[in-house]
C-alpha cells in the first residue's frame, strides 16, 4: 500500500517535472521577438502567457504552505488584466528569469516531501472543509496545475516556427 | 494509507473527468464550421485536433486492458498523417459522435475500478520491465493522457469568439 501510494506521488510529480522541462525548452527556444507576438490573430501575446504562468505558480508557493508569493507584483498584469490593457509590464528577460526561480523554489520542495506531507490540506481550504474533503491535498494543487500549464503551453507552442 | 491511495486515485480522476466535461462544451459550442478553421494561420485545424484526440483515447481502451480499439481507421488520418495531408476524413458529426463513444466508454470503466485495478501494468509494458518499473500503471497512462488532452484543448479554444 505505501509502495503504491509512492508510485501515484511519483507519476504526478513526473508528469509535472517532465512538463515543466518541456515548458522550459519551449521558452528558450523562442526569442524575446518571438514571444512579443500573439499566438492567434487578436488573442494573447506568449509574453503575457509566460507572464501569466509564473504568476499562478508563484502563487503555489504560499497554497502548497511553502512560502510567500516572490512577486506579488505579476498578479495585476497577469492575473487580474487581459493582455494589453496594462501599459507596461516587466521585461521578457526579467520574466524569464522569475520563471525559473519559481520553478525551481517549487521542485526544490517536491522532490523532499514525503508521501504523507503530500497529502497535507493546502492552505485555500480551512481545517473543516479538508476533513469533510480530504483530497483538498498538495497533489490535487499539481495534478491542476500541470493541466492549466498544459493548456497554455499547447497555444505557446504555435509561435514556433 | 488505503484511504489515501484512494484520494490519489480520485485527484487524478478528478482532474480526467472534469477535463473532458469542459472538453465537451467547448466541442459543442464550436459550430461545424468554426472546427474547419485552422487554430492559428497555418496550423491544425479544429477537427484534426477532435479526430486526434479521439484516435488517442481510443487507443487507450488496448492500453488499459479495457477493449480493443473502436475506430482503427482514425489512426491513419489524426495519428500518422499530418493535417491537411490526407484526401478525405470522416464528416465532422461522424467524429464528435466517435469523441462521445470513446469518452463514455472510458468513463465507465474508470468508474468501477478499485484502487488496486488502477495499479495493474498498461499493455505497452512487459511483466519483466513492470516489476522493475511499476509505475507503468493505468493512472500513470491517465495522468499523462489528461495533459495531452489540455495541450490541444488550450488550442482548440481559440477557434471560440
Amino acid at each position: 500500500m505505501e509502495a503504491q501510494k509512492q508510485l501515484l506521488v511519483r507519476s504526478v510529480l513526473d508528469a509535472w517535472n517532465s512538463r515543466i522541462e518541456t515548458a522550459d525548452k519551449l521558452f528558450s527556444a523562442l526569442t524575446d521577438e518571438q514571444l512579443q507576438q500573439e499566438i492567434a490573430p487578436g488573442r494573447n501575446r506568449g509574453v503575457y502567457l509566460l507572464g501569466h504562468l509564473t504568476a499562478v505558480h508563484d502563487k503555489m508557493l504560499p497554497l502548497l504552505d511553502i512560502e510567500e508569493q516572490v512577486y506579488p507584483h505579476l498578479d495585476e498584469p497577469f492575473l487580474n488584466k487581459a493582455d494589453k490593457t496594462v501599459p507596461a509590464i516587466p521585461s521578457t528577460k526579467e520574466l524569464r528569469e522569475n520563471w525559473k526561480t519559481i520553478n525551481s523554489k517549487l521542485s526544490t520542495h517536491f522532490s523532499k516531501w514525503s508521501a504523507d506531507e503530500w497529502f497535507k490540506k493546502h492552505t485555500a481550504v480551512s481545517e473543516e472543509e479538508f476533513a469533510k474533503e480530504p483530497h483538498r491535498n498538495r497533489i490535487n494543487v499539481v495534478v491542476g496545475r500541470t493541466n492549466h500549464m498544459q493548456y497554455h503551453i499547447g497555444q505557446v507552442a504555435l509561435l514556433k516556427k
